[in-house]
């Protein structure tokens, strides 16, 4: 269980000598499984929530006398936010998928551990200010009345596109705990792996 | 360098047996130390951070004519947020400060290390949130122009809370990523020490 090099070479091992020396337990080769298991399923909502907010927010356009989303900087960023973040999952599950099946990351695993935190982190405080200011400015808008009563489905259309926001910024805080597990993991150890 | 245990214990045991083993390396206590102190160094700037950015937006009225800050939703998140977090600061100094100078912390280990990972991340976020809420608000009041041109030392001085508040949440993100650091190392080594 305390072996975290024979782990971490058994576990690369398959792609790179074709016969793997299976010294390792299968508990332990389990956990890894359900590791990375679990940062796939977070990355997969974390990126259907901000794929569906950002075309909630780009749809947002009723008729010609009702206000356009492009018209407030703040439903701008809105929008730039969760398709960044909608990007970069879409990247970021091709690469888990590709540790999970092969074995080893994509990247060299120094650098995946780093930019998987570190994109983590960023990402979610970028989606969080993004949300909070849209929350921010609808409030203003219902406050003032003149734009949501003459249009009342494009104020709903814009908190359903920044709930969705809110939505995938939790599960991307969520991964961003796990990547940065792995990111300690792979200083103490290593490797990318506790076990 | 690689015996958590041993540098574990004979970190916690000058208080428990008086006659301290000194069997860890002088390199791993200074690292030790280094780190601790760079915990404390960041507690302080948010704290101070905090705090102004609290005074600012709590003195925030100017003239029976001008705003108040008590009017804005946001500016009461603001302020709320930035009291929290001013508070929180000044209980984790003296609990770092304790740490420091007993080499024991405040709770029991595995209750501090949570503690203060949990907090930071909460209000890392809630701090960012504010801020960004904040500042959607003072966009749109200099758009609408009737509440910063009747008393633009009110938009002014909330613009320097708000910055403030940033300020305070880039020491706190820096803090929670230390403080994850702990956890992480407590989780695989079952001590807060990674050396």
């Amino acid at each position: 269980m305390r072996s975290p090099q024979q782990l971490h070479n058994g576990n690369r091992s398959p792609q790179e000598h074709h016969h793997p020396p299976r010294f390792h337990s299968t508990v332990a080769e389990h956990k890894l499984r359900r590791f990375n298991s679990l940062i796939l399923l977070f990355r997969l909502v974390s990126f259907s929530f901000s794929l569906a907010s950002s075309v909630f927010m780009l749809t947002n356009t009723h008729d010609s006398a009702s206000p356009k989303w492009y018209h407030y900087d703040t439903f701008r960023f809105v929008l730039a936010a969760n398709a960044i973040v909608a990007v970069y999952s879409l990247f970021e599950l091709g690469a888990s998928v590709w540790e999970i099946s092969r074995g080893a990351t994509l990247f060299p695993e120094v650098l995946q551990v780093w930019f998987d935190f570190g994109h983590d982190q960023v990402f979610a405080y970028l989606l969080l200010s993004a949300s909070a200011a849209g929350t921010s400015t609808v409030r203003t808008l219902r406050d003032a009345g003149d734009a949501c009563t003459a249009s009342n489905s494009f104020c709903v259309q814009s908190d359903i596109a920044i709930a969705l926001g809110y939505g995938a910024f939790v599960f991307l805080g969520f991964t961003s705990l796990l990547s940065g597990f792995r990111v300690v993991c792979f200083i103490i150890n290593g490797s990318r792996f506790h076990l």
